[in-house]
C-alpha cells in the first residue's frame, strides 16, 4: 500500500497526506518508504515534522536517505534537526558528502552560501567543448544547462551555457567561450540581497565566490523562486505582528501559537496603558466634555492607517528596488512627497471630520475645530513618521517589515492622544 | 554619451539613471537610444513611463524598437499603453510578430496567458534529436533547455530536455523520449496558482494548454520569480490599505497618492463615525465614569492586533499551501486551534488588564472587571474573525490580501465598542 502511496504521490502530497492522519500512523508509514520519497519528505517539511520522522528512524536509515539528496539538500534537513542529531548524522555520510556537507554547514540557511548549490559541472580553461557536454550529459549535477570555468586556483573565469556548447567545435576552449557573469556575490551576503540582484539583472544563475574571486557554488533561480516565496510569507506575517513561524500552521500546537502571539500583544499593552495613563490625566476634562470620548477611536484609527498605509507604500517601493535607502535623492524625495499628500490628506480629511463632529455635536464649534485640527496635525506626523521608519530600518541593517503597523499604530497613539486631549483642554476650556 | 552609458549600463541601471534626471533631458535620450535599449527599458518601466517614453518617439521607430523583443514581451509593452496607440502600433509591427502579439493580447497580464513565453522550439514526435539540438543550437528561442513535442494537432504529447538530448542517440524519435509534464494550465488560469503549481511541484516549465490540450506556451521560473515579488509587493499594499500602485513611487504624482489613499480612509472614516455615534449614546455613562475613556484605545487596539495576528497567520499558510480553502479537515482544525488559542490570549490579557485598571483606577473593581471582560469577549470575536475571513475570501474568489487589517480592525472597533460600552452601562450602573 505504502509503495502505492509513494507511487502516485509526489513529495508534496504525500507529505499533505502524511499530515492528516494521525501521529502514530504516520510514524508507521516513515519507516517503509523509499530513501528518496524519505529525503524528499524531510526536504519539503517544517522543523517540527523534519524532527517527528527523524525520531521514528534509526540514525543509520536515516543517513542513507539522506545521502539521496544532493550535498545542499542534505545540508539542508541537517539545518532543521538538532545539534545532537546532526552530529551522528554527518559522521554516518559516505565521505566525499560528508565533508562537503560540513562545508555548506557553516552558512547559515538565510547567506547567499545558504541558498546555493554545488552540484555544478565545474571545469578548467583548457578544457573542452566536448568534454563540457560530457560532463552535462552526465545528468549528475543539479545545473544541467550550465558550466562553470576556473582557473588553477579555483578563480572563477566564468559561464558557458549549453547552447554555446551546442553552438561551438567539439574542440574548443572553454576559457574562449566563458563570458564573465553580469554579477557575484559573496556567502555571507543576505539570500534576499542575492534576490535583489538576479531579479534585477534578470540571472538565472549566480555565482558565489569567496573574497579571493574562488568559485563556492551556484543560486539558481528556480531555488530562489522558492527562498522568495517564505521572504513573502515571513513579512505578512511580520507585518501582522506575529513571529514567522518555523512549523506548518496544522502543526504548531496551540501553545506555541500563543507563545508567539503574547509577547507582541503585551508589548503593545504596555504602550497604549501609556495613552490610558495620559488620558486619565484629562478625566475631569472628558468629565466635563465627555463627548470627546466619542471622538477618540475615529482619531486615532485615522492616524494609525495614514501610517501604516505610508510605510506600506515605502516597503514596497523598498522592496521592488524602486527608491533606495542610501541615495540622498530618493529620501528627499520621499520627504517631499510625504508632506505635500499629507498635506491634502489632512486637508480632506480634517474638513469632513469637522462637518461630522458639528453635526454629532449638535453644534459644538469649538469641539469640532478640536476634532479637525488634531486630524491635521496627527495625519501629518503619522505620515512622515511611516514613510521616515522603513527607511530608517533599512539603513540601520533591520527588515523594514518588522516596523509592523500595529507598532506603529500603537506608538502614534500616544502622540495622537497628547495632541486631541491637549488641543481639548487648551481651546475649549482655555487651560 | 548616450551610446556610452547604453554600453556601460545595463537596461534597469539605465532606467534608473533615466528616472533621476528632468523630464526634458529624459525624452531627448529616449530619442537617441538604440532599438534594443530602448524596448528592455519599456519593458522594465511603470505604465507612467512606459507612456512618456510611447509619447516622444513617432510609431514607427517606436513599433521597429518593438520588434526587437521576444512576442511576450512586446505584448507586455503593448500592454502598458493606452488602447488607441497599441492599435497604432498593432499595425506597424512586421507580419509573423503581428499575429503573435494579437494572439497573446487577449490574455491579462495576471493570467498564465499572460505570464507564458511563446518563443520556445515545437517539434512533432517524429523528429529526430538530431533536429531538436539544431533548433536549440538556432539560439532563437527565449527557452534554450527544453523542447516541446506535440501531435499534428498541436496538442501537447511531452517535454524533452537539452540533457536527455545529449543522451539519446542522434537519430532517436522525440517521441520516445518525451517525457508527460507533472502539471498543465489553461491560459485563464491566475498566474498565481501557476505559481503554486511550480513552486510546490518544483516545475521550471509549465506547459500552458488549451482545453482541447493544444499546446500554447510556457511559462518558465526565470519569468515567475518576477511575477511573485510583484504579487507580494501588491500583498504588501494591499494589506497596509493602500491601492498597489500601477506606476514607480518616484514618478507617481502627488495627486495620485492622494487619490489611491483617501478613499479607503474615507471608508474608514465612515464605518468609525459608527463607533462614535454608539459612544456618544453612552455620553452620560461617561460622564459619570470618566475613566471609562481611558481604556477605549486599549481594548480597541488589543481586539484589533489579535484579529490582524490571527488573519496574517491564516493569509501565510494559505500562501504557502499549508492549508487549503477547500478541505473541510482544515478548516475545522482552523477554528479549533482559533478558538483554543484565543482562550489563553484572552485569559492572560484579560487578567493583565484586570490589574491595570485596578491600579489606574485605584481599586475600581467593577470597572476593571468591565475591562477585563470585554478584553475577554474581544480577543475570542476578533481573533475567529480575523481566521475565518482570508479562508471566507479565498472561497469566495478573492485575494485574502484585500481583507486588510486596516478594514479588519476598524470593523471590529464597532464589536468591541457595544461590548464595553454595554458592559459598563449594564455592570456599574446596572442599566
Ligand atoms: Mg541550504
Ligand atoms: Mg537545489
Ligand atoms: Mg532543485
Ligand atoms: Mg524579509
Ligand atoms: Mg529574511
Ligand atoms: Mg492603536
Ligand atoms: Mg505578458
Ligand atoms: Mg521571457
Ligand atoms: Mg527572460
Ligand atoms: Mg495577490
Ligand atoms: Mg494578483
Ligand atoms: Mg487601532
Ligand atoms: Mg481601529
Amino acid at each position: 500500500l505504502v509503495n502505492l502511496l509513494e507511487l502516485y504521490l509526489d513529495p508534496p502530497d504525500l507529505l499533505d497526506a502524511l499530515l492528516r492522519l494521525p501521529e502514530e500512523a504516520r510514524r508507521r508509514i516513515y519507516r517503509v518508504l523509499s530513501h528518496s520519497s524519505l529525503a524528499r519528505i524531510m526536504l519539503l517539511a517544517d522543523e517540527a515534522t523534519a524532527q517527528e520522522i527523524a525520531g521514528s528512524l534509526d540514525p543509520d536509515h536515516l543517513a542513507r536517505a539522506l545521502a539521496a539528496l544532493e550535498p545542499d539538500e542534505t545540508v539542508d534537513v541537517l539545518q532543521k534537526l538538532p545539534e545532537k542529531l546532526r552530529r551522528q548524522l554527518l559522521g554516518r555520510l559516505p565521505e566525499p558528502l560528508r565533508e562537503e556537507a560540513q562545508r555548506l554547514l557553516r552558512y547559515p540557511p538565510d547567506t547567499a552560501g545558504g541558498v546555493m548549490t554545488t552540484s555544478v559541472p565545474v571545469l578548467r580553461a583548457d578544457d573542452t567543448v566536448q568534454r563540457a557536454l560530457q560532463e552535462l550529459r552526465s545528468g549528475e549535477h543539479d545545473v544541467r544547462d550550465t558550466v562553470v570555468v576556473v582557473d588553477s586556483q579555483g578563480r572563477l573565469l566564468g559561464l558557458v551555457t549549453v547552447d554555446q556548447l551546442l553552438r561551438a567545435g567539439p574542440g574548443e576552449r572553454l576559457g574562449s567561450l566563458a563570458l564573465k557573469p553580469r554579477a557575484t556575490v559573496e556567502p555571507e551576503a543576505d539570500r534576499e540581497e542575492a534576490a535583489r540582484i538576479m531579479l534585477r539583472y534578470d540571472i538565472s544563475r549566480l555565482p558565489v565566490v569567496d573574497q579571493e574571486g574562488r568559485f563556492l557554488g551556484l543560486i539558481t533561480i528556480e531555488d530562489m523562486a522558492g527562498v522568495l516565496t517564505e521572504e513573502a510569507a515571513e513579512d505578512i506575517a511580520l507585518l501582522g505582528g506575529v513571529e514567522a513561524p518555523k512549523e506548518r500552521y496544522l502543526k504548531a500546537r496551540v501553545l506555541d501559537l500563543f507563545r508567539r502571539r503574547i509577547l507582541w500583544l503585551l508589548m503593545i499593552f504596555l504602550v497604549e496603558s501609556v495613552t490610558a495613563n495620559i488620558i486619565k490625566g484629562y478625566e475631569d476634562v472628558i468629565r466635563r466634555i465627555a463627548l470627546l470620548a466619542a471622538f477618540i477611536p475615529l482619531v486615532m484609527d485615522t492616524g494609525g492607517n495614514v501610517g501604516s498605509q505610508a510605510s506600506s507604500m515605502i516597503v514596497r517601493a523598498l522592496a521592488l528596488g524602486e527608491i533606495s535607502e542610501k541615495s540622498r535623492h530618493d529620501i528627499v524625495y520621499v520627504l517631499l512627497k510625504e508632506v505635500a499628500t499629507a498635506a491634502l490628506i489632512g486637508a480632506a480629511m480634517s474638513a469632513v471630520g469637522f462637518v461630522f463632529a458639528l453635526l454629532l455635536s449638535g453644534g459644538e464649534v469649538k469641539l469640532s475645530l478640536v476634532v479637525a485640527l488634531t486630524l491635521f496635525i496627527v495625519i501629518m506626523m503619522a505620515d512622515v513618521i511611516g514613510a521616515s521608519l522603513p527607511i530608517l530600518a533599512r539603513r540601520l541593517g533591520i527588515d523594514p517589515a518588522t516596523l509592523s503597523s500595529p507598532l506603529l499604530t500603537t506608538i502614534t497613539d500616544i502622540g495622537v492622544t497628547v495632541i486631541y486631549m491637549g488641543l481639548a483642554s487648551y481651546l475649549i476650556l482655555g487651560r
